[in-house]
């Protein structure tokens, strides 16, 4: 009998945010395993760290690359290729011999998230279990304290890494907007707003739900620094009675 | 002193996908609101009711109308308006009384939830705090057992109350589809993602999460019944090493 590998969302960062099927799981598990930046303690063992066993065995798997390397060279592709397919091997000698593995994931895990990478080469080898979690956005539109979407607003979501002429494209078409992967893309994100007329509707949220959660008009932000938790986001301000 | 009102999210339908925070606060409050169609089981209370105290006091709000009058009649706006200052009078009854209230509220608050109509009517006159949960979409997605998401997929969501020509418009551009508020609406969006050619792609999700889940492709659905708990979606196919 093969264990089973647990894909858990663990919400946008407030530790109770995590659900109580998330909170059980990681809480019971004899192995546990998470993402992470090389040298930098992994946000997602971070949110989950009150929960975890004392005696549980840790699978810390560090990206070989992050933003590094454009993620149009072949080089990364490749290296995240070797990455995953090891990140695979260690998970199932745990499963192999009948141990469970809960795999932590920031926000939820099939939206945007490192864990469909190792899904899609686990699933048919042994038994997965993904377990949702409330995505990054929907904290960081509750940190606003206002309603992302009324009525019959279309909500679109867009990742900064697509080029400037995509990106002020479809946030011209837009009714609400949350865009996420700022990272080093954050001018680009400003110059789109300007040019689709919503600059001035524009939101930042940084760490939403978390200690030290900061949310701004993105006109009244001095720089264009954008760690790994914040967002742009555009309410949308349709039908209401 | 007044009372605060939370506005909690409950999740896609799974109980056990409630967070620990909003568990916490529905096991602990002795005011329970919730709303639901006369006449039938609020389904919000149904996913709680194994965390409401015996003794608790239940707000049922039960809408006046739903799909009888067309929300572009001013008669759904109007009886909607009056409908709403009726729930923040019994809601704020209590918060002037010293007790919080606890607002149930499915999927997430924020995102397309009857929750925003009391909070734009409560902000300011009492204390407001908004929890996030999973949203229903996600809990579909996950039941599909595949990532809605890739690399930079853009994710559009869609009210299906949407006209015709606006679905098909907005389908045609998607990466990654989420069509939601079905209800009579399964005939047009199938005649918007046929026009648009996705019909092939499209998944229908019922109940996801829940007991009596059913995912199966749109196009092998045999009829158009579309109940409260149901979802198009559109898997995006993006980059992926």
């Amino acid at each position: 009998m093969t264990a089973t590998v647990y894909g858990v969302g663990l919400g946008p960062g407030d530790p109770e945010l995590i659900s109580v099927k998330a909170d059980r799981l990681i809480r019971g598990t004899g192995v546990v395993a998470y993402f992470g930046k090389a040298g930098r303690t992994s946000n997602a063992r971070t949110i989950a760290a009150g929960l975890l066993a004392a005696d549980a065995i840790e699978i810390a798997m560090e990206y070989p690359v992050t933003t590094e390397i454009a993620f149009t060279d072949p080089a990364y592709n490749a290296a995240l290729k070797d990455f995953y397919r090891d990140c695979v091997a260690r998970l199932t000698a745990h499963t192999d011999a009948g141990r469970d593995v809960v795999v932590l994931c920031e926000g939820d895990p099939f939206l945007y998230g490192s864990f469909m990478h190792l899904h899609t080469r686990l699933a048919g080898r042994v038994p997965v279990v993904v377990v949702p979690g409330i995505p990054g956005m929907a904290g960081c539109w509750t940190a606003t304290g206002a309603p992302i979407t009324w009525g019959d607003d279309i909500l679109t979501v867009l990742p900064a890494t697509l080029d400037e002429a995509t990106l002020t494209d479809r946030m011209g078409r837009a009714d609400a907007l949350v865009i996420m992967k700022l990272g080093k893309n954050l001018p680009k994100v400003r110059r789109a707003l300007t040019a689709a007329g919503l600059i001035d509707r524009a939101v930042y949220v940084e760490r939403g739900t978390m200690p030290g959660e900061a949310v701004l008009r993105l006109a009244d932000k001095p720089d264009d620094a954008a760690p790994y938790f914040s967002m742009v986001l555009v309410h949308g301000e349709g039908r209401r009675p």
